[in-house]
Protein backbone atom coordinates (compact mmCIF):
# COMPACT_ATOMS: atom_id res chain seq x y z
CA UNK A 1 0.00 0.00 0.00
CA UNK A 2 1.37 3.20 -1.37
CA UNK A 3 2.00 5.81 1.56
CA UNK A 4 -1.03 8.16 2.04
CA UNK A 5 0.23 12.10 0.78
CA UNK A 6 -0.07 14.60 3.28
CA UNK A 7 -2.02 17.28 1.52
CA UNK A 8 -2.26 20.21 3.07
CA UNK A 9 -5.99 19.54 4.06
CA UNK A 10 -4.84 16.54 5.91
CA UNK A 11 -2.21 18.62 7.59
CA UNK A 12 -4.84 20.94 8.78
CA UNK A 13 -7.96 18.07 9.62
CA UNK A 14 -5.44 16.56 11.63
CA UNK A 15 -5.16 19.73 14.07
CA UNK A 16 -8.46 18.66 14.74
CA UNK A 17 -8.91 15.08 14.68
CA UNK A 18 -6.20 12.24 14.25
CA UNK A 19 -7.49 10.90 10.95
CA UNK A 20 -7.25 6.63 11.00
CA UNK A 21 -5.90 5.32 7.52
CA UNK A 22 -9.37 4.70 6.11
CA UNK A 23 -10.65 8.26 7.09
CA UNK A 24 -6.69 9.24 5.51
CA UNK A 25 -7.98 7.09 2.35
CA UNK A 26 -11.26 8.88 2.05
CA UNK A 27 -9.58 12.06 2.03
CA UNK A 28 -7.24 11.06 -0.46
CA UNK A 29 -9.83 9.99 -2.79
CA UNK A 30 -11.39 13.74 -2.67
CA UNK A 31 -8.13 14.83 -4.05
CA UNK A 32 -8.32 12.68 -7.12
CA UNK A 33 -9.73 15.18 -9.57
CA UNK A 34 -6.89 17.52 -10.23
CA UNK A 35 -7.23 20.89 -11.75
CA UNK A 36 -5.46 23.82 -12.28
CA UNK A 37 -6.96 27.49 -12.76
CA UNK A 38 -4.79 30.47 -14.23
CA UNK A 39 -4.39 33.50 -11.52
CA UNK A 40 -7.17 36.53 -12.47
CA UNK A 41 -10.14 33.94 -14.49
CA UNK A 42 -12.78 33.37 -12.01
CA UNK A 43 -13.19 29.83 -10.79
CA UNK A 44 -16.77 30.07 -9.56
CA UNK A 45 -19.41 32.79 -10.34
CA UNK A 46 -21.27 33.91 -8.24
CA UNK A 47 -25.01 33.21 -9.12
CA UNK A 48 -23.73 30.08 -10.88
CA UNK A 49 -25.17 27.01 -9.95
CA UNK A 50 -22.34 24.74 -8.57
CA UNK A 51 -22.43 21.33 -8.32
CA UNK A 52 -18.85 20.73 -7.13
CA UNK A 53 -16.70 22.28 -4.58
CA UNK A 54 -12.75 23.06 -4.24
CA UNK A 55 -9.84 21.83 -2.31
CA UNK A 56 -7.47 23.99 -2.67
CA UNK A 57 -3.70 22.32 -2.82
CA UNK A 58 -1.44 25.08 -3.97
CA UNK A 59 -1.57 28.92 -4.24
CA UNK A 60 -3.79 31.53 -3.18
CA UNK A 61 -7.50 32.24 -3.84
CA UNK A 62 -10.05 35.07 -2.95
CA UNK A 63 -13.87 34.98 -2.34
CA UNK A 64 -15.94 37.89 -3.06
CA UNK A 65 -19.27 39.74 -4.27
CA UNK A 66 -19.39 42.06 -6.55
CA UNK A 67 -21.66 44.78 -5.74
CA UNK A 68 -23.72 46.75 -8.60
CA UNK A 69 -22.01 49.81 -8.23
CA UNK A 70 -18.64 47.72 -9.25
CA UNK A 71 -17.13 48.00 -5.71
CA UNK A 72 -16.29 44.38 -4.30
CA UNK A 73 -16.27 43.29 -0.91
CA UNK A 74 -13.82 40.28 -0.36
CA UNK A 75 -15.50 37.76 1.98
CA UNK A 76 -12.24 35.56 2.60
CA UNK A 77 -9.01 34.92 0.77
CA UNK A 78 -8.45 30.74 0.82
CA UNK A 79 -4.86 29.17 1.25
CA UNK A 80 -3.95 25.37 0.71
CA UNK A 81 -5.66 23.24 2.27
CA UNK A 82 -8.81 25.31 2.60
CA UNK A 83 -12.24 24.40 0.68
CA UNK A 84 -14.10 26.52 -1.75
CA UNK A 85 -17.29 26.57 -2.20
CA UNK A 86 -18.18 24.25 0.38
CA UNK A 87 -21.57 25.88 0.96
CA UNK A 88 -22.32 26.54 -2.92
CA UNK A 89 -22.40 22.86 -2.86
CA UNK A 90 -25.59 23.21 -0.62
CA UNK A 91 -27.60 26.30 -1.85
CA UNK A 92 -28.85 26.54 -5.43
CA UNK A 93 -26.39 29.24 -6.46
CA UNK A 94 -23.16 30.30 -5.24
CA UNK A 95 -23.54 33.25 -3.49
CA UNK A 96 -20.03 34.66 -4.19
CA UNK A 97 -17.10 33.91 -6.77
CA UNK A 98 -13.62 32.50 -6.26
CA UNK A 99 -10.56 34.05 -8.02
CA UNK A 100 -7.28 32.72 -7.89
CA UNK A 101 -4.75 35.34 -7.03
CA UNK A 102 -2.16 33.28 -8.64
CA UNK A 103 -2.11 30.19 -10.52
CA UNK A 104 -3.59 27.38 -8.04
CA UNK A 105 -3.88 23.67 -8.08
CA UNK A 106 -7.50 22.56 -6.48
CA UNK A 107 -8.78 18.94 -6.63
CA UNK A 108 -12.37 19.45 -7.75
CA UNK A 109 -15.14 17.58 -5.28
CA UNK A 110 -18.52 16.54 -6.76
CA UNK A 111 -21.29 16.82 -4.54
CA UNK A 112 -21.87 13.09 -5.06
CA UNK A 113 -18.22 12.30 -3.71
CA UNK A 114 -18.96 14.02 -0.90
CA UNK A 115 -21.94 13.05 0.19
CA UNK A 116 -20.31 9.54 -0.07
CA UNK A 117 -17.51 10.09 2.08
CA UNK A 118 -19.45 11.72 4.87
CA UNK A 119 -21.93 8.67 4.67
CA UNK A 120 -18.41 6.27 4.79
CA UNK A 121 -16.90 7.97 7.20
CA UNK A 122 -18.52 10.23 9.87
CA UNK A 123 -15.43 11.85 11.64
CA UNK A 124 -14.36 12.77 8.69
CA UNK A 125 -17.57 14.30 7.75
CA UNK A 126 -17.14 15.76 11.44
CA UNK A 127 -13.89 17.10 10.64
CA UNK A 128 -14.73 18.46 7.40
CA UNK A 129 -17.30 20.33 9.02
CA UNK A 130 -14.61 21.88 11.76
CA UNK A 131 -13.37 23.01 8.92
CA UNK A 132 -16.39 24.84 7.13
CA UNK A 133 -16.84 26.22 10.88
CA UNK A 134 -13.51 27.99 10.98
CA UNK A 135 -14.12 28.98 7.73
CA UNK A 136 -17.35 30.86 9.12
CA UNK A 137 -16.04 32.04 12.39
CA UNK A 138 -13.23 33.84 10.35
CA UNK A 139 -16.04 35.32 8.04
CA UNK A 140 -17.46 36.51 11.08
CA UNK A 141 -14.26 38.04 12.32
CA UNK A 142 -14.12 40.05 9.61
CA UNK A 143 -17.71 41.16 10.21
CA UNK A 144 -16.42 42.03 13.67
CA UNK A 145 -13.34 43.98 12.28
CA UNK A 146 -15.03 45.96 9.45
CA UNK A 147 -18.25 47.20 12.04
CA UNK A 148 -15.98 47.95 15.40
CA UNK A 149 -12.20 47.74 14.11
CA UNK A 150 -10.52 50.88 13.35
CA UNK A 151 -8.35 50.49 9.94
CA UNK A 152 -4.95 49.58 11.49
CA UNK A 153 -6.38 47.12 14.61
CA UNK A 154 -8.47 45.72 11.62
CA UNK A 155 -4.79 45.16 9.20
CA UNK A 156 -3.09 44.07 12.22
CA UNK A 157 -5.80 41.25 13.18
CA UNK A 158 -5.86 40.14 9.35
CA UNK A 159 -2.48 39.97 9.03
CA UNK A 160 -2.35 37.73 12.56
CA UNK A 161 -5.27 35.99 11.37
CA UNK A 162 -3.14 34.97 7.71
CA UNK A 163 -0.19 34.23 9.36
CA UNK A 164 -1.90 31.72 12.23
CA UNK A 165 -3.85 29.66 9.56
CA UNK A 166 -0.83 29.39 6.90
CA UNK A 167 1.53 27.99 9.80
CA UNK A 168 -1.39 25.38 10.43
CA UNK A 169 -0.54 24.54 6.93
CA UNK A 170 3.29 24.38 7.34
CA UNK A 171 3.61 27.89 5.31
CA UNK A 172 4.20 30.13 8.05
CA UNK A 173 5.64 31.35 11.74
CA UNK A 174 5.20 34.24 14.37
CA UNK A 175 8.17 35.62 12.76
CA UNK A 176 6.25 35.76 9.12
CA UNK A 177 4.96 34.58 5.52
CA UNK A 178 5.25 34.72 2.09
CA UNK A 179 2.13 36.99 0.74
CA UNK A 180 1.03 37.41 -2.65
CA UNK A 181 -1.93 40.12 -2.02
CA UNK A 182 -1.89 43.50 -3.55
CA UNK A 183 -3.16 46.71 -1.78
CA UNK A 184 -6.31 46.30 -3.87
CA UNK A 185 -7.06 43.30 -1.91
CA UNK A 186 -5.76 44.17 1.39
CA UNK A 187 -8.33 47.32 0.11
CA UNK A 188 -11.32 45.16 -0.76
CA UNK A 189 -10.88 42.81 2.22
CA UNK A 190 -10.70 45.69 4.69
CA UNK A 191 -13.61 48.07 3.59
CA UNK A 192 -10.67 50.89 3.13
CA UNK A 193 -8.71 52.29 0.17
CA UNK A 194 -5.60 51.72 -1.07
CA UNK A 195 -4.40 54.75 -0.80
CA UNK A 196 -5.77 54.22 3.31
CA UNK A 197 -4.29 50.55 3.35
CA UNK A 198 -0.79 51.99 1.83
CA UNK A 199 -0.88 54.55 4.94
CA UNK A 200 -1.60 51.64 7.77
CA UNK A 201 1.00 49.28 6.07
CA UNK A 202 3.14 52.53 6.38
CA UNK A 203 2.49 53.30 9.97
CA UNK A 204 2.61 49.19 11.28
CA UNK A 205 6.33 49.34 9.74
CA UNK A 206 7.31 52.68 11.43
CA UNK A 207 6.15 51.37 14.50
CA UNK A 208 8.15 48.53 14.07
CA UNK A 209 5.84 46.05 13.91
CA UNK A 210 5.20 44.39 10.49
CA UNK A 211 6.83 45.11 7.21
CA UNK A 212 5.15 43.92 3.71
CA UNK A 213 7.23 44.26 1.00
CA UNK A 214 8.24 41.91 -2.18
CA UNK A 215 5.76 39.22 -1.36
CA UNK A 216 6.68 38.95 2.30
CA UNK A 217 5.09 39.70 5.42
CA UNK A 218 7.70 39.94 8.41
CA UNK A 219 6.46 39.78 11.60
CA UNK A 220 9.14 42.08 13.71
CA UNK A 221 7.43 42.32 16.71
CA UNK A 222 4.52 39.22 17.25
CA UNK A 223 3.62 40.54 20.87
CA UNK A 224 3.34 43.77 20.01
CA UNK A 225 1.07 43.31 17.13
CA UNK A 226 -1.05 40.95 18.97
CA UNK A 227 -1.42 43.59 21.88
CA UNK A 228 -2.32 46.43 18.81
CA UNK A 229 -5.08 43.87 17.26
CA UNK A 230 -6.43 42.55 20.75
CA UNK A 231 -6.04 39.12 18.43
CA UNK A 232 -7.49 36.16 20.47
CA UNK A 233 -7.01 33.20 18.06
CA UNK A 234 -9.73 30.66 19.68
CA UNK A 235 -11.98 31.22 16.97
CA UNK A 236 -9.27 29.69 14.63
CA UNK A 237 -9.58 26.57 17.56
CA UNK A 238 -6.56 25.26 16.45
CA UNK A 239 -4.36 25.42 19.43
CA UNK A 240 -5.48 21.17 20.46
CA UNK A 241 -2.99 19.34 19.11
CA UNK A 242 -0.67 21.54 17.00
CA UNK A 243 0.31 24.17 19.26
CA UNK A 244 0.31 23.18 22.93
CA UNK B 1 -49.31 7.68 15.23
CA UNK B 2 -49.96 11.05 16.28
CA UNK B 3 -49.34 13.90 13.64
CA UNK B 4 -46.03 15.46 13.60
CA UNK B 5 -45.96 19.19 14.68
CA UNK B 6 -45.32 21.66 12.20
CA UNK B 7 -42.00 23.27 14.05
CA UNK B 8 -40.82 26.62 12.72
CA UNK B 9 -37.75 24.66 11.80
CA UNK B 10 -39.99 21.97 9.75
CA UNK B 11 -41.41 24.29 8.20
CA UNK B 12 -38.13 26.11 6.91
CA UNK B 13 -36.28 22.83 6.48
CA UNK B 14 -39.35 21.53 3.91
CA UNK B 15 -38.53 24.85 1.46
CA UNK B 16 -35.25 22.85 0.98
CA UNK B 17 -36.37 19.41 0.73
CA UNK B 18 -39.70 17.05 0.85
CA UNK B 19 -38.94 15.25 4.29
CA UNK B 20 -40.07 12.07 4.90
CA UNK B 21 -42.13 10.44 7.98
CA UNK B 22 -38.77 9.06 9.04
CA UNK B 23 -36.52 12.38 8.47
CA UNK B 24 -39.51 13.97 10.59
CA UNK B 25 -39.44 11.94 13.19
CA UNK B 26 -35.98 12.42 13.51
CA UNK B 27 -36.58 15.91 13.09
CA UNK B 28 -39.13 15.87 15.92
CA UNK B 29 -36.84 14.03 18.21
CA UNK B 30 -34.71 16.96 18.22
CA UNK B 31 -37.41 19.26 19.86
CA UNK B 32 -37.34 16.72 22.69
CA UNK B 33 -35.58 18.98 25.28
CA UNK B 34 -37.67 21.97 26.09
CA UNK B 35 -36.18 24.67 26.88
CA UNK B 36 -37.29 28.41 28.34
CA UNK B 37 -34.51 31.25 28.39
CA UNK B 38 -35.47 35.39 29.76
CA UNK B 39 -35.18 38.10 27.86
CA UNK B 40 -31.60 39.57 28.21
CA UNK B 41 -29.82 36.83 29.72
CA UNK B 42 -26.75 34.80 27.30
CA UNK B 43 -27.76 31.53 26.90
CA UNK B 44 -24.04 30.99 25.31
CA UNK B 45 -21.03 33.07 26.20
CA UNK B 46 -18.45 33.95 23.91
CA UNK B 47 -15.73 31.53 24.59
CA UNK B 48 -17.36 29.12 26.65
CA UNK B 49 -16.96 25.57 25.95
CA UNK B 50 -20.30 24.46 24.35
CA UNK B 51 -21.59 21.09 23.97
CA UNK B 52 -25.21 21.39 22.90
CA UNK B 53 -27.09 23.69 20.16
CA UNK B 54 -29.94 25.24 19.79
CA UNK B 55 -33.13 25.15 17.83
CA UNK B 56 -34.98 27.85 18.52
CA UNK B 57 -39.11 27.33 18.42
CA UNK B 58 -40.65 31.10 19.77
CA UNK B 59 -38.84 34.57 20.28
CA UNK B 60 -36.34 36.41 18.94
CA UNK B 61 -32.15 35.66 19.61
CA UNK B 62 -28.97 38.01 18.68
CA UNK B 63 -25.56 36.42 18.43
CA UNK B 64 -22.72 38.96 19.08
CA UNK B 65 -19.12 39.72 19.60
CA UNK B 66 -18.11 41.79 22.14
CA UNK B 67 -15.06 43.71 21.71
CA UNK B 68 -12.81 44.77 24.55
CA UNK B 69 -13.39 48.32 24.28
CA UNK B 70 -17.30 47.31 25.21
CA UNK B 71 -18.89 48.02 22.01
CA UNK B 72 -20.22 44.96 20.39
CA UNK B 73 -20.79 43.43 16.41
CA UNK B 74 -24.29 41.93 16.53
CA UNK B 75 -23.56 39.31 13.79
CA UNK B 76 -27.35 37.89 13.13
CA UNK B 77 -30.47 38.20 14.72
CA UNK B 78 -31.74 33.99 15.12
CA UNK B 79 -35.68 33.73 14.58
CA UNK B 80 -37.89 30.79 15.07
CA UNK B 81 -36.78 27.51 13.41
CA UNK B 82 -33.23 28.66 13.32
CA UNK B 83 -30.32 27.28 14.82
CA UNK B 84 -28.30 28.70 17.15
CA UNK B 85 -24.51 27.85 18.30
CA UNK B 86 -24.57 25.02 15.37
CA UNK B 87 -20.81 26.25 14.84
CA UNK B 88 -19.84 26.17 18.39
CA UNK B 89 -20.80 22.02 18.66
CA UNK B 90 -18.07 21.41 16.08
CA UNK B 91 -15.79 24.20 17.51
CA UNK B 92 -13.94 23.51 21.20
CA UNK B 93 -15.22 27.44 21.96
CA UNK B 94 -18.24 29.17 21.06
CA UNK B 95 -16.65 32.43 19.24
CA UNK B 96 -19.94 34.46 20.33
CA UNK B 97 -22.73 34.84 22.36
CA UNK B 98 -26.59 34.10 21.68
CA UNK B 99 -28.62 36.62 24.16
CA UNK B 100 -32.22 36.26 23.94
CA UNK B 101 -34.19 39.44 22.97
CA UNK B 102 -37.57 38.33 24.14
CA UNK B 103 -38.44 35.64 26.27
CA UNK B 104 -37.67 32.43 24.32
CA UNK B 105 -38.37 28.89 24.00
CA UNK B 106 -35.84 26.67 22.00
CA UNK B 107 -34.85 23.04 21.97
CA UNK B 108 -31.70 21.73 22.97
CA UNK B 109 -29.76 19.71 20.83
CA UNK B 110 -26.63 17.65 22.07
CA UNK B 111 -23.61 17.33 19.22
CA UNK B 112 -24.82 13.53 20.26
CA UNK B 113 -28.02 13.74 19.35
CA UNK B 114 -26.84 15.41 16.28
CA UNK B 115 -24.34 12.87 15.09
CA UNK B 116 -26.64 9.93 15.78
CA UNK B 117 -29.92 11.86 13.44
CA UNK B 118 -27.06 13.22 10.61
CA UNK B 119 -25.98 8.98 10.29
CA UNK B 120 -29.70 7.39 10.75
CA UNK B 121 -30.96 10.10 8.06
CA UNK B 122 -28.23 11.74 5.64
CA UNK B 123 -31.45 14.24 3.69
CA UNK B 124 -31.78 15.33 6.73
CA UNK B 125 -28.62 16.34 7.91
CA UNK B 126 -28.12 17.62 4.60
CA UNK B 127 -31.23 20.03 5.51
CA UNK B 128 -29.39 21.20 8.28
CA UNK B 129 -26.75 21.78 6.22
CA UNK B 130 -28.62 23.97 3.95
CA UNK B 131 -29.73 26.10 6.70
CA UNK B 132 -26.07 26.32 7.98
CA UNK B 133 -25.01 27.44 4.84
CA UNK B 134 -28.04 29.51 4.47
CA UNK B 135 -27.07 30.91 8.28
CA UNK B 136 -23.42 31.81 6.75
CA UNK B 137 -24.53 33.38 3.27
CA UNK B 138 -26.14 35.96 5.44
CA UNK B 139 -23.66 36.54 7.59
CA UNK B 140 -21.57 37.02 4.03
CA UNK B 141 -23.83 39.60 3.18
CA UNK B 142 -23.53 41.28 6.52
CA UNK B 143 -19.99 41.78 5.62
CA UNK B 144 -20.85 43.35 2.40
CA UNK B 145 -23.21 45.66 3.50
CA UNK B 146 -20.91 47.06 6.58
CA UNK B 147 -17.96 47.36 3.78
CA UNK B 148 -20.12 48.59 0.75
CA UNK B 149 -23.54 49.46 1.42
CA UNK B 150 -24.36 53.42 2.41
CA UNK B 151 -26.23 53.44 5.68
CA UNK B 152 -29.82 53.73 4.14
CA UNK B 153 -29.49 50.47 1.64
CA UNK B 154 -27.48 48.72 4.56
CA UNK B 155 -30.58 49.48 6.70
CA UNK B 156 -33.27 48.61 3.40
CA UNK B 157 -31.53 45.69 3.10
CA UNK B 158 -31.59 44.43 6.40
CA UNK B 159 -35.27 44.80 6.58
CA UNK B 160 -35.85 42.74 3.22
CA UNK B 161 -33.63 40.33 4.51
CA UNK B 162 -35.65 39.82 8.04
CA UNK B 163 -39.14 40.06 6.40
CA UNK B 164 -38.00 37.25 3.50
CA UNK B 165 -36.68 34.93 6.63
CA UNK B 166 -39.89 35.34 8.50
CA UNK B 167 -41.73 34.93 5.27
CA UNK B 168 -40.42 31.37 4.93
CA UNK B 169 -41.55 30.46 9.01
CA UNK B 170 -45.02 32.13 8.13
CA UNK B 171 -44.63 34.84 10.55
CA UNK B 172 -43.97 38.04 8.30
CA UNK B 173 -45.29 38.91 4.34
CA UNK B 174 -44.17 41.64 1.99
CA UNK B 175 -46.60 43.89 3.61
CA UNK B 176 -44.50 43.21 7.07
CA UNK B 177 -43.65 42.04 10.14
CA UNK B 178 -43.57 42.13 13.95
CA UNK B 179 -40.02 42.97 15.35
CA UNK B 180 -39.07 43.46 18.84
CA UNK B 181 -35.86 45.12 17.95
CA UNK B 182 -34.67 48.41 19.22
CA UNK B 183 -32.89 51.14 17.70
CA UNK B 184 -29.91 49.90 19.71
CA UNK B 185 -29.91 46.18 17.95
CA UNK B 186 -30.07 47.61 14.90
CA UNK B 187 -26.70 50.28 15.35
CA UNK B 188 -25.16 47.28 17.33
CA UNK B 189 -26.16 45.06 13.90
CA UNK B 190 -25.43 47.73 11.18
CA UNK B 191 -22.36 49.13 12.42
CA UNK B 192 -24.47 52.78 13.02
CA UNK B 193 -24.92 54.81 16.20
CA UNK B 194 -28.00 54.71 17.46
CA UNK B 195 -28.74 58.58 16.69
CA UNK B 196 -27.99 57.68 12.62
CA UNK B 197 -30.66 55.05 13.08
CA UNK B 198 -33.28 56.94 14.15
CA UNK B 199 -32.27 59.35 11.30
CA UNK B 200 -32.41 56.73 8.63
CA UNK B 201 -35.05 55.14 9.59
CA UNK B 202 -36.73 58.55 9.32
CA UNK B 203 -35.61 58.80 6.13
CA UNK B 204 -37.25 55.81 4.84
CA UNK B 205 -40.56 56.83 6.13
CA UNK B 206 -40.42 59.99 4.72
CA UNK B 207 -39.66 58.58 1.56
CA UNK B 208 -42.72 56.32 1.96
CA UNK B 209 -40.46 52.99 1.54
CA UNK B 210 -40.90 51.31 5.59
CA UNK B 211 -42.03 52.35 8.79
CA UNK B 212 -41.30 50.83 11.65
CA UNK B 213 -43.38 51.70 14.82
CA UNK B 214 -44.46 50.27 18.32
CA UNK B 215 -42.70 46.76 17.33
CA UNK B 216 -43.65 46.35 13.60
CA UNK B 217 -42.35 47.37 10.37
CA UNK B 218 -44.50 47.68 7.52
CA UNK B 219 -43.25 47.54 4.04
CA UNK B 220 -45.31 50.14 2.51
CA UNK B 221 -43.44 50.08 -1.07
CA UNK B 222 -41.86 46.72 -1.34
CA UNK B 223 -40.66 47.03 -4.63
CA UNK B 224 -39.10 50.54 -3.67
CA UNK B 225 -37.06 48.80 -1.19
CA UNK B 226 -36.07 46.04 -2.89
CA UNK B 227 -34.48 48.75 -5.83
CA UNK B 228 -32.80 50.91 -2.76
CA UNK B 229 -31.31 48.29 -1.99
CA UNK B 230 -30.28 46.48 -4.28
CA UNK B 231 -32.01 43.43 -2.95
CA UNK B 232 -31.18 39.81 -4.66
CA UNK B 233 -32.25 37.15 -2.34
CA UNK B 234 -30.90 34.17 -3.83
CA UNK B 235 -28.38 33.83 -1.19
CA UNK B 236 -31.54 33.19 0.95
CA UNK B 237 -32.33 30.20 -1.54
CA UNK B 238 -35.69 30.29 -0.55
CA UNK B 239 -37.47 30.58 -3.69
CA UNK B 240 -38.13 27.31 -4.14
CA UNK B 241 -40.88 24.97 -3.28
CA UNK B 242 -41.89 27.73 -1.45
CA UNK B 243 -42.37 31.34 -3.52
CA UNK B 244 -42.49 30.19 -7.29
Amino acid sequence: MKPVETSPLTRKLSAFVALSEIELGALERLHQRRRSFAAGSDMVHQGQSAQAAYILSAGWVCSYKLQPDGTRQIVDFQVPGDFLGLRSVLLRTSDHSFEPIVDVQAAEVLTSDLLEAFAQTPRLATAILWAASRDEAMVVEHLVGIGRRDAVARMAHFLLELGARLALVGMGSKEGFGCPLTQYHLADALGLSAVHVNRVLRQLREQGLVTFRDGHVTLHDYAGLVALADFDPAYLDQTGPLLT
